[in-house]
C-alpha cells in the first residue's frame, strides 16, 4: 500500500473508531444518568496513586453514597483485588495490549454492576496520560491525577489529557517535599491547561486534604454534574 | 462500515503501520551502526526521571563517550533545553498527540545531529508505559525505567514494556523509604517479566548507583551490543 493511500485509511479507520465509540459513550451517560449515578473517569500516569486514592475515597464515603468501580489495566487483577478486599463492588477488564479503556468495555463491565445499588461509578483508566483523553467512557466528570512525584511540568506535557480535566487531584502530597516537588509552578501550570478544572490536594495515605475531596463528591449529583 | 468491516480493516492497517515501521527500524539500526554508535530507547511511565537521568548520564560520560540525544514529547522543548544546559547536542521531536515515537521520526531527527561526532545516541522516548513498547526504532538496546514511587506492582501490570526490556533502571532509590516501596518484590517482579534485563538501582539527584550504570555503558560497544 502506498505511503498516501495507507495514511488517508488509517484517518479514515480512526474516525470511524472514534465517531463509534463516542456513539456508545453518549448510550452510557443515558444509561448511567437513567440509573441517578455520578459518574468518573480517572486517568493517570502508572502509579499515580488512582487505585489507593479510589480505595480511600469509597471508604471515606461509606454510608453517605454507595461507590462501585469499573477497573482497567494491561493485566493482573491486582488493582480488583485491593478494591474488592476495601469492601467496594468492583468490575476489572483486562486490555492486553490496549492502552485505553472504551466506551464498549466499559458498557460490558457496567452489566456485571448492580447500577441501582450504587450512587457513583468510578472508571479507573489504563495507566496511560496520553491515549485515554481521546475516548469519552460516558462519564459525567474526569478526574486526571498528577502524583508530586512527577514533576510540575506534567500539565505542559501531557496537555490533551490535563485539558480535558474537571477535576485534577494532585496526588501523594506526603511526599511533595522530599521529592523537591515546585508546588506553587504546577498550580501555575495546571491552570494554564486545566482550564476549568477543580483542583484538589490529598495525600491518600496520610489523609491529608481527604475530607474536602470526599465532602465535594458527596456534595455532587449525576444529573448536575455537567 | 459494519463493525467486523473495521475490526478488519483496522487490524491490516496496523499491520501495515507496523510492517513499514520495522523496515525503517532496520534502516536505522544499520545507519547507526555504520557510524559504530552505542543507540538506546529510553521508556518509561510520565515523570520516572527519564530526563534527569540523562542528563547525569552524559555528564558523567564526559570525556570517556560522546553522548547525543533524541528526545520525544507531545508538547514543549523542556527536555530539550535542560539537555542543551547540561552541554548535551539534542534534537526535540513533538508529537502532537501521538502516544510514541516511531522510526520515521527518528530517523528525520538524527539527520539534524553530527553523528560521527557521537559515541553514544540515546532516544528519549514519550512518557508512556504501554504505546511505545510496539515500535523498534532501530535501538540496539531498550531501557526501561520504573520509578521507587510509581510502586513494586508496575513490571507485572505493563508487561510488553518490561518484557521487551534490554536494561532495566530502578530510579529515584533516594525516595524509597519515604515512598514505602518494596524493593525485594520488585526485583523478584522484574526478574519474573524481564527476563534478560540487566538491573540498575539508581539516583540521579544522589549519585547513588551512577558509577556502576555509566561504567556499564561506557564498556558497551554499538556493534556489541545485541
Amino acid at each position: 500500500m502506498p505511503d498516501a493511500a495507507a495514511a488517508h485509511q488509517t484517518v479514515v479507520v480512526e474516525r470511524s473508531l472514534f465517531e463509534k465509540n463516542d456513539d456508545l459513550a453518549g448510550r452510557n451517560r443515558q444509561r448511567f444518568r437513567a440509573a441517578r449515578l455520578l459518574t468518573l473517569n480517572f486517568l493517570s500516569a502508572p502509579g499515580s496513586g488512582k487505585t489507593t486514592l479510589i480505595e480511600r475515597t469509597a471508604v471515606a464515603l461509606a454510608g453517605r453514597r454507595r461507590v462501585g468501580v469499573i477497573v482497567g489495566d494491561l493485566a493482573t487483577d491486582n488493582d480488583a483485588a485491593r478494591l474488592r478486599a476495601a469492601g467496594v463492588p468492583v468490575v476489572q477488564i483486562t486490555t492486553g495490549t490496549v492502552c485505553h479503556l472504551d466506551a464498549d468495555m466499559v458498557a460490558r463491565a457496567a452489566d456485571q454492576l448492580d447500577l441501582t445499588a450504587l450512587d457513583i461509578l468510578i472508571i479507573e483508566n489504563v495507566g496511560n496520560l496520553v491515549c485515554p483523553a481521546d475516548f469519552d467512557l460516558g462519564e459525567d466528570l474526569r478526574v486526571v491525577l498528577l502524583s508530586v512525584t512527577e514533576g510540575e511540568d506534567k500539565p505542559l506535557k501531557y496537555p490533551p489529557a490535563f485539558h480535558s480535566a474537571d477535576i485534577v487531584v494532585v496526588t501523594k502530597t506526603d511526599l511533595a517535599e522530599a521529592a523537591g516537588f515546585a508546588r506553587e509552578q504546577a498550580l501555575l501550570n495546571l491552570r494554564r491547561v486545566s482550564h476549568h478544572a477543580e483542583i484538589f490536594e490529598v495525600s491518600a495515605r496520610t489523609g491529608q486534604g481527604m475530607t474536602a475531596w470526599t465532602d465535594y463528591l458527596a456534595g455532587l449529583r449525576g444529573n448536575q454534574a455537567t
